[in-house]
């Protein structure tokens, strides 16, 4: 096969079809929708059974547990797919908003319309239900969608690619509006990243070896979503129970994911009160604690941080601990070893607050909050096609709106320079 | 000179200026740029001097005369240049706007909130007043900036940088927060367009080949300023006055920018009405016409038009012009040989208006006015800094809130999932 050509052809299709993909009523959309839910529903079997194929594939070639986790569908996982559909159909049609409008002295009227970005491509590695969200989500936005997934799913993705066209033709799915990239060779990503006037924007959703390689062939627009290096600092003026419960909950409830703490910066005031108790508590779910000296003089019996712990994701029960002189040092830190990604205050000091959440330069800045509410369900959104750690164009969780553009229309009536 | 630590050093001094930029008042921003103003002035024979200098070497490498058109700078365009950074110190602070808030059912306030993008790299050619103003925008945008000027106005643009920094310096501007690359190595721009986590943003200013090089290199985001292939299409039902007064103002009114018309589209029902009338017009200013073969039907003096006539951004006084079946004709070329810049339908037939608005899939889609209105100050923006032809971010005119970001700002009371 001729590789250059096959994703070039895509890319042509796929442009193509965002015409068609772009003028879709909400309500065609949504019927589309509901469509590809019914039609996964009803291969369920066959979904499960190319997964099964996919797992067999990947006890054979010796992956991770954690791996093969991530990659297995059972029956719930397929119908939970189908309600993510269900539940996108059931969100407000993003295209076609007027942003805002202007007459101008000269009488045109300028508006600012919401409008589909055009081809997205989005890269995923392992989880097969980002198959069915990120279609849902592109389509529903207005845009024609080509989707790269991982090796290792590769027959499930297919399947439930097939499910999903199927299912949304009987609705009058645009041809090529949706296209699964077939041939898991690896130089596809560098031919799809480099199709300038055909794909419109790049999504690379998975670890940072993948994004970083993204975004050094790419020239076409990416918007990257790298690693949660999330802080909570606790001020010298927190409430000491609020501080312990949000600590815990950033850390512990789900330790594996982006929004997750993975260093807690504390106040030298407050450092005594607090390690010893933060200790006990974190140790109840087997939480492994490194500590800077002045942490380490407090808890002697942790380990100690490097300067690399600094900058970690562990996604795992580990924390790094820093005893800090003072919200302003907390900050510094937080600008210079964080992501950009979530970062949290427990602080009474309202003044204190205020500079936190004006100089931390993340995505998203919490008062008195846990990190882990990152997340377009929690913010209100709906759902996300991921959480951004650029600052061009969506940044935190990435929802509908994300996913468009907007132009602006001009009506005039004779208008001329 | 280390060019690579030369680079990553200004990069490194950049983002820590941005950190003070960014917590500006707006008050103090204004007051920087109202000094830098007045330093212009004052320095109006220092910087004539140097662009003396650039322009005597232009002369001797044998620059065109339109290129040193470009680079010239009389008494009058530096106070222009000055009256530039007065007219963006009066215009509101885009900072710390509140863009939408939200109240969740736990309580949470999520408060979306306008902020700065950290450290902007702007890479131009020739014009040496773009120096001043993308450093005024940048500033009031509360961004750190990194400036690369063309070789050609070296000079003129140090002296111009050296006035804004030390007019800035009388009012308080951060050491590092505006930045001129001294050397005129090539190498530089790549560079600088490598320097992930320390530039947030590129914006190359210049032409395709500059956009291009930059795009192909680049590891950080780029917002793209690429040329402007932009039509007019006279329906079947326009009223020909105004098609004649609007075709005659896109195409002569200026003709060496980006919002100019390059080519003419035609509804076969009007053009042996309309063709010999603009045809005469446009002889007026001396355009040269070339068209396809049903417009040379019409109008069998001109010249034939090629195939890659339909994709040339003329930015002269050449037109080509086709002859078309149908809007939807129309609406398919455009679509196809346009910049996604600016396009505009002249028709009195409100259905097909709307068909073009939407189906068009540029920046600005104009109905009965001239496409040259696409600029920042005739949208109301007060300034831009280019026109974006990338649909990520920023799309069209882009003034200070395309130079922006947002966060997210989430006020808790210890709230835990």
């Amino acid at each position: 096969m001729d590789l250059h050509r096959y994703i070039a052809d895509m890319g042509e299709r796929a442009k193509g079809a965002s015409r068609q993909t772009a003028i879709l009523q909400g309500k065609t959309k949504d019927a589309m929708l509901r469509s590809m839910a019914d039609e996964i529903m009803v291969r369920s079997d066959e979904i499960q059974a190319a997964n099964a194929a996919d797992l067999e594939a990947a006890r054979e070639s010796g992956l991770s547990k954690a791996m093969i986790d991530r990659l297995s569908l059972d029956a719930a996982c397929i119908s939970s797919m189908a309600e993510g559909l269900g539940a996108i159909a059931a969100l407000p049609d993003p295209v076609g908003e007027e942003i805002s409008k202007t007459v101008r002295p000269n009488g045109l009227q300028i508006a600012r319309v919401r409008v589909p970005i055009g081809v997205i491509c989005v890269i995923y590695e392992s989880r097969p239900n980002v198959t069915a969200d990120t279609a849902a989500l592109c389509l529903k936005a207005g845009s024609a969608l080509i989707l790269r997934g991982g090796k290792e799913a590769v027959e499930s993705n297919r399947a439930i690619a097939k499910a999903i066209v199927e299912g949304g033709r009987l609705e009058g799915l645009p041809q090529d509006a949706i296209q699964l990239v077939e041939t898991t060779d690896r130089d596809a990503v560098r031919e799809l990243v480099q199709l300038e006037g055909r794909v419109d924007l790049v999504i690379p959703r998975g670890g940072e070896s993948l994004v970083r390689a993204v975004a050094e062939q790419a020239r076409v627009p990416v918007i990257k979503h790298y690693k949660g290096v999330c802080h909570t600092y606790v001020d010298e003026s927190a409430d000491t129970a609020m501080a312990l419960a949000i600590a815990e909950n950033a850390k512990c409830q789900r330790p594996g994911v982006c929004n997750a703490m993975e260093t807690l910066l504390v106040h030298k005031a407050i450092a005594p009160a607090l390690l010893p108790r933060l200790a006990e508590r974190l140790a109840s779910h087997g939480v492994h604690l490194k500590g800077c000296p002045a942490t380490r003089a407090i808890l002697p019996d942790i380990d100690e941080a490097s300067e690399a712990d600094w900058s970690e994701e562990y996604l795992d029960l580990v924390l790094s601990i820093k005893v800090v002189d003072s919200a302003a040092d907390a900050i510094r830190h937080i600008n210079r070893y964080g992501s950009g990604h979530s970062d949290a205050i427990v602080a009474g000091d309202e003044g204190v607050q205020r500079m936190f959440t004006q100089r931390i330069d993340s995505a998203a800045v919490y008062v008195n909050a846990s990190t882990r509410f990152t997340d377009g369900g929690e913010f209100g959104m709906g759902a996300e096609i991921g959480i951004s750690t650029d600052k061009i164009h969506a940044r935190g969780p990435m929802g509908l709106e994300g996913l468009t553009t907007y132009k602006y229309i001009v009506q005039g009536s004779g208008q001329i320079r």
